[in-house]
């Protein structure tokens, strides 16, 4: 045949944003390798511009980005690190979103709304990306919006591994703070001896965002360790107002535990002042110095998305790894 | 300007598939129209040949097709018939759909599984549809798995009336059979005067399917008229064994609720035989006559899509019809 | 550069749905790899299941169904096995159409039809194929109506190579069963010393399928071996009334071949007590053992798309080994 | 509702490229419109620059080109017309082909071929075309090759209806110049009082593109008026070949009927010397006057695009005027 | 027909996002109606929430939102609101424009860097825009960017005609504060009595964004009144420099004109105390109070854009309103 | 893992169009292979045929077509060669222009025009284009027009190198022909010592295609020689006017440079009766020998095509070679 033949090669490069070098940087020497150096800044009048130090041709690139506040900053930088990627000619292009900002827009709750969730996975197509990997999704169906493959980790191992080391010879119960996950606290139950579960009834006024007041505790926790459990913690309303709840229902006593540390608002105030044991997150999203309190124990996401983009590269299993019914 | 001038009209035209054309004939009697005449029959070799007895060019065309088994039999003529419309030059093709197949393959329970609720939005947006009319989806997030306008009808003002008219004097409560479909019990809750809730925390094999096994009932049923919903009843196991660990929890009866009546396999057997007082589901999909049974109640679905249609022919609001937090 | 360099390794892997298993296990065999272990049922309300009990991730990936009756169901599971395999990460998809559904539903035969063989093309397209091989198809421009390539394969070396083992030393004659086929009569008779040709003129009534009745033979049979040839027998109804119709215009005896033995409805029974001698066919559709009879005779397509899909995976010219006219 | 109404008013604008501007004059003059004056001319370089000199805003626009020689000229400069109606926001842009250039190369004769009537429907689609109408395609499966609808014009009532008149009153029979058409000459034959069918079996080497060599007659045509139906007559090789074939084989008078004169090379020459009696053609694209001969009969399809387009406009029915099923 | 019949109407909304509500009261009070009511608010993570409080299904919707800082906020927030109509069923969604975000980086200045001002057209497009009106884009080769049509407004006349009426008297020379620019002033001089031009000759240095050094003056400037024309003014030292520049050159005064008044870090600063004798722009981006000073004039936009949109809904011609060149 | 293991290659083949064969053989053989071999021809009615002699399955393909006239043939063959390569099976198409066709129609002059250079973009992308590598866009912006990679060589340096070399002893001013080139001036003055600028203030009627009127000389060329540089020369009058203003402005002599010679119409009798002193082009468009005189200057484009092709081809960086600001 005409031509020149070569043995292909395949370059495995991660880059990152600026919202969140610290876990990047962890996730890229988790790999070996060092972060493609890239410049990144505002001009005057706050547009983002971005350029990479390096070739990226023909690349297999892992674009990480935690979209965390002020979020739409980010987003629009990741957006534009995509297009840089695909107009330089990277082969592949994959999404890594420790933190998927707007999940929670994930359907109309009422006419005329926005499904920011759906967009946000449009907007990642359109600007070039063909994979995505995500750190616990607020519902598992954002997986249907992005047209292409999602690995979807979990970070229930990491978390429930630590419960059982500290708390696993306590009498434990898995709470939800609301009605809608319940399903993720089934899983904790899972894991640990089949717990019981118990929720709390709440009532939440769609008008008044950030805002809700606790109801009855429906299931049983007197005398008992509640882990309470969640995808995040955003304004620290919902989950403080549930300790409470669970402590004046005869809780033993209250162990937060939950994937993503938003902690936006009073978030810290409440959390601290709240009369919960312990409150265990990860690092998807950053938490500064000044958010740090004494009983928050925070756990690297960074070994998970370390192998995860190995598996993907070296296309390996990433279900196998992560799975929670292997 | 050069060129001939006329006023646009539009044209409401309904037409539907063969799996539930009584549902479809309510629907346009609701309307005040007939159906558009429809040929359709399979070739020998089961392929499926559609065409329509009257032009459709420029029309306003409504499409309604239940998802009933064989499903793949219908949803296939239903992609058809849309192909057939958008070739016919009809103007805007919205896929009526009472019953969405394969709703609940809406995320990968585990690696390598399709999401093919996801697939099936693709599907129809392939074959010409530009919008859909859907009641009470699985979840609600498919809703974003479609690219267009999607409407989302709801019955359960239909089905909670009638349980207010009925067991409105009696201390209920609202009971979901599994940890995941709580968010459908709160609605009920809210409004049925903020009745207690409770769920019964079960375990799902997922390799094998439509089994399960109920546990522990979790919240308050003792002496209570237990109103056990759900979106839909599929082979009847789950809801029948959670009738009887209610019964067994000290309920003083059970009634159930759901949208969708697959009654698929022994449900028909089942839910006769069980202690259910009551079976009160919609017509969303075609009950034959030797599924029906005495303590089964059907109301219809065919006035809340005959208003729906008439509102989106007419740019009417079809949220403030329908929507629950009006 | 930055990152981690790999030589790039590519895996074929061959998949199969449920409709023609023998088929895909000898092609599969035919390559000297095993099919990859597939779990799929259908639920209780008739929707598939699929899952892939190995990783795709990164693979050349070939999957084969054949679109045989009942149509819709294998037509439905081969798009939600493609869609599994796009979100689970395949870097190549291949759709194998031994026998390609809804292929004469390929123009508008009157107003208001769909086109149900481009419909076909669509809906693969969007589930997320990025290639097909095919065989034989009912008319060639079928090629043209999918976004990408194809590869078509053609059995008629297959057949006129055993037609001319078995007849050559008769005086034959190439006959095409109606008007529209005669271009593939003029092939076979390329490949066999320029035989006559002649076609039967009939009128096809489109409002009632799968009927037709047979008119003139046109062209020279008397004292003939006439090769009747089709792409496909469905009912059999035109091909048996082709026999009698060349018997009765004085032709010695009538083998029938054909690529594709859909046998629906009473075609083995027309076939058995017809005049033909023998029935020639491939196995690119199964043919259960009641369907079988005496003078049918069965050859393999399977070694003719091993050898395509092995020079599709390593980039071979497929044009060589199958193109008629090299 | 908050806003200015307005009853919608649509407006029908026929614009026409340069390649045949007395049929898209005629096409106008039959709707009582004239067309919309355009600027259109080639640069120095070649390229071409179009401006429509009115505006097109919100109109209909049917925009017609018949795709002669030189035809890449023609057909780029109606690609360039559909783009600068798009970016005019013309509300729906139906694009006009008297003649589909590149409709044979339909499919992939051999391998490494394009398929470049499919290309042409992507290329008319890219550039914005919303739907098409056509006439007489070369294979009526090149519809499905466009994403949207398209309605096939067939000009075969009007040339049968002129034949009827002229000739009903010998004995006929219809002839295919070669086995790929004899399909539209079993239409012709049931106009015709099923006549009866003929065709010629030859050779066609397709290394050597436009030569053909005539073979044996195939049916009966002794002391017959034979009608010698095609789509198209190109360089006139096929057909003239086909004329002698005939007169060879005992025909009393050939009859020549083509929708499509294309006329290119010798044409002119060979068919002025043929022994056909009368070559009957349309409009469908240009004959200049040195292209006219004495036997040479030229029917209008003007007022057939003229009524298509009126339905189009009006939303009536094209396939009840002119299927010829009806 | 079958159906309903109805006329159809069309129904002009305007809608606003939050960055510049003071200029969409403007446009759409020029249109005799209000803004479409609208919820919009962060969450307290910074995410954006948008819903309408009125009925645009079937709306002529056209959204404005101007792209001050914080850019991507407000961007972020228009791709929300774009998301939000198209699935709330809008029939028409035109994003206007008056300030285009990132339109500098309209080319790959360097290797690896973004094309942002595609990116921005393909976000809008991804999102459900089915049209853009923008102002004075950077370069007109943006309106290519989007995939549909763009109205091109210029601020020009308006700026030129109160330059004309001011200093109309005086000895006027066009300049160009960069040599990419002079094609703007060159538009400038043929509105001005074909008054000289000039540019400014200087480098930047494109690792250093927002800085530049002036160069020589190219032209004849002595003992006139320099009109110092832009599309925008940023961080304002480019333009300083080049008044500076110009009357060391001899200049006897100068004024600035520019469409849009980004007016970032110390613009304001600069420009008040630069010798600049006017500053004269438009209110295509607020102006807050502190940015106002005493030489700067401000005219407003609103109208152009109000006539803009009724065109466009009317069906009118934006062209002939606008175009330099009539 | 069950299937085949191989280690990928990747082959380059270069295919060339008729349009310009001889600089595609000089790419070619600076690659060190030769063309594919191709068939091409026009068939009697003009229409194109393409077929590839050699597989190309799996290829990296650069297929190269400069766009001179007849213009519309080029492109039309060109987007053939595309389609054929797609449905052959190419792995990845790149589409190499070293003229870009309708390059100078990258935005609406006026409304109702075409973009038709954006058109350009969309129909390579549609026939199945993966990447551009283009030579000196008329705009750079056009980069943005495709989606998808797009390398931009620049001739710059070849013809500066050519300038520096045999005028860098005199004392230069760099000219623009008019107002919207002098950004590329510029870059020609940062190469040669920041030589002075200057332009010609020239106005252009739109209505009237290739004529112009020179106008004054701003800017000092006194006693320089003057480097008159410009992107193309297509019919020659503004550059030869452009000449004669500088001469009559006291220029010491004109030396003009432009990297595509489009030479069309009295092009090559203006430039030779010029005063230029020299005219130097690179070969991107062919130059037939009578369009050769005695003070053109051509040099060589390959070098830069072949070395960009190899780059890409081994995921080189093509900026490191070419980019100008490095």
């Amino acid at each position: 045949m005409t031509g020149i033949k070569r043995t292909t090669e395949k370059n495995l490069m991660v880059l990152s944003g600026r919202a969140h070098p610290a876990l990047a940087e962890e996730v890229a020497s988790g790999l070996g390798i060092p972060l493609v150096p890239t410049t990144a800044y505002e001009f005057a009048n706050s547009e983002i511009y971005v350029r990479f130090e390096e070739s990226v041709r023909g690349s297999d690139a892992f674009v990480i980005q935690s979209h965390t506040a002020p979020i739409n900053e980010w987003v629009m930088e990741h957006l534009i690190m995509v297009d840089a990627l695909k107009r330089a000619s990277a082969k592949r292009i994959t999404v890594v979103l420790p933190f998927y900002g707007y999940a929670r827009q994930d359907k109309k709750h009422r006419g005329r709304e926005p499904i920011s969730a759906r967009l946000m996975a449009d907007l990642f197509k359109a600007a070039g990306a063909d994979r995505l990997i995500c750190v616990d999704l607020h519902t598992a169906q954002i997986q249907g919006f992005f047209d292409g493959p999602v690995d979807h980790l979990q970070a229930l191992p990491i978390l429930s591994d630590y419960v059982a080391e500290h708390y696993g010879d306590e009498e434990l119960a898995i709470v939800s703070p609301d009605a809608g996950r319940i399903k993720v606290a089934e899983q904790w139950s899972k894991r640990l001896d089949d717990a019981p579960l118990a929720f709390i009834h709440k009532t939440r006024d769609i008008n008044r965002p950030n805002q809700s007041k606790a109801n009855r505790v429906v299931g049983e926790v007197q005398g008992k360790t509640c882990i309470l459990v969640d995808d995040m913690i955003d304004s620290g309303g919902t989950i403080c107002q549930a300790v409470e709840a669970l402590m004046a229902a005869g809780a033993n006593s209250v162990v937060i535990a939950a994937t993503h540390p938003i902690f936006s608002g009073e978030a810290v105030e409440k959390l601290r002042g709240s009369s919960a044991r312990e409150v265990i997150v990860t690092n998807t999203l950053p938490i500064p110095e000044e958010k740090r309190f004494d009983k928050l124990i925070v756990l690297s996401i960074a070994p998970l998305i370390s192998q995860a983009i190995h598996e993907v590269f070296e296309d390996g299993s990433v279900t196998s790894l992560f799975d929670l019914n292997r």
